[in-house]
């Protein structure tokens, strides 16, 4: 129902790959993305290898997405080389990008720092891309368009990103693209094992083709069966959208009553 | 280092994707797996799609890896078609186990329910594969040998999933894999910016092939820098690792202390 505004994400570096780190990048961007109307498609996280980046970014490129957005490798160090992969998969040229260099320069003055080699490599970019300031931090982060794909690179250091996130990404793609409203609603079903709620939710699908159910198991499938049951439409048209999911709900729930199932409300 | 053990992740779902979820699984079995002494390389999320996850499985599985494991879509409702994925991408018939639809039957016919067509799904492996006992839930995880890759396939429910991995899979990865030891240690610098720690590490990095290095900023890079540096070496020999770790510790605090830096511990 969404398949014409599809997004990927790409949140890397060995830290999140390797499980120091919880990847709330992922998450963030995936929920984001998700209320903004974008069907993200997946997350693929990737140690810092700049060939093996470089190659999944070609290869989901070749599904001409609406959107990529990858997390990480933007700063100075020798394994920040995220924009060198976008470049390469996107067959550009990683040049010296003036505006971009004098955001770099600005903040190191600030503090008298000259600009070494280290430094100045956070202003290149592929060609044609255009800087995003990162005002908590350093690395300017860059917005790129390259056969009717947008990539938007972004630190990964998440509270970096969250800022340029809702500063500058998504002011920008909520102008380029028509709102799409989604509505949500989430309930807890107590004492009907998910076996027995596949076969329901399978004839409401088969009824509704644009809405999304999924149940999420809570307790013991056999032994103490609780269930979240989440019910998602996306539309242009909100009205229509809040009719489906209530109708889906009512539906939902008379027949898991039926089944001896007790309902709660939960949030989402 | 390691390049003879790799490994990569699918952790699969709507859910994971778009954010509703934090992905812990993620994180867990990348922990659990670089201490393992696995490479781990990637970590690819992606919407319950069979196809989409099928395609993406065979991408992974050419380059060969030691191991892939996947997470989420092994229980009974329409879109929990792991498994079919694993057998599409691996080119095996998806067969009824006897030895699967045991583990279901015996966990059904503890409350007397019987076995419907959404229960019997659960017990359908590639061919080969072996079930992987669920004790905590009912889905069973599989353990499959394909082209010299082994693919293990788990539950999504993060309770059911570790149970499995530390009373099944883990034990037998021990036993097919000679241990490699993994040593870390991460320490904190105040007061130097990460472009000026930047060329140490490249320098340290040169002289020892065999360790790896990396930098997280904690701080404001010019403002107010910390960061957390993480160094790591792998070895089947305990106290090279160690000695090199101890080395490049040593090299690293006291070049940043030359620079000004002040030096705290923090744990990994």
């Amino acid at each position: 129902m969404r398949a014409s505004r599809s997004a990927w994400l790409f949140t890397l570096g060995n830290e999140v790959v390797q499980g120091r780190v919880i990847n709330t990048n992922a998450s963030y961007l995936g929920r984001r993305l998700t209320l903004l109307g974008f069907d993200v498609r997946g997350n693929i996280s990737l140690v810092d290898d700049v060939l093996l980046v470089t190659e999944f970014l070609k290869y989901v490129m070749s599904k001409r997405p609406t959107l990529i957005v990858t997390t990480g490798g933007l700063g100075p160090t020798y394994d920040d080389r995220t924009l060198e992969a976008v470049a390469r998969a996107a067959g550009l040229n990683l040049v010296l990008n003036e505006e971009a260099l004098t955001m770099v320069r600005e903040k190191y003055s600030e503090k008298g720092l000259e600009l070494t080699e280290d430094r100045v490599k956070m202003a290149y970019l592929p060609e044609g891309g255009v800087p995003i300031p990162n005002n908590v931090g350093t690395a300017p982060g860059c917005w790129l368009e390259v056969s009717g794909t947008i990539v938007v690179s972004l630190p990964g250091v998440p509270r970096e990103l969250e800022a340029m996130w809702e500063n500058w990404v998504e002011p920008r793609l909520r102008k380029l693209f028509p709102e799409i409203h989604i509505v949500e609603h989430m309930f807890r079903v107590i004492g009907v094992p998910e076996s027995s709620v596949a076969p329901i939710v399978k004839k409401i699908l088969k009824a509704y083709g644009n809405v999304y159910v999924k149940t999420h198991p809570k307790g013991h499938e056999i032994r103490a069966p609780v269930l979240d049951v989440y019910v998602m439409a996306t539309s242009e048209d909100i009205k229509e959208a809040k009719q489906t999911v209530n109708e889906v709900v009512e539906r939902l729930v008379s027949e898991l009553k039926g089944l001896g199932g007790r309902i709660e409300d939960v949030s989402v």
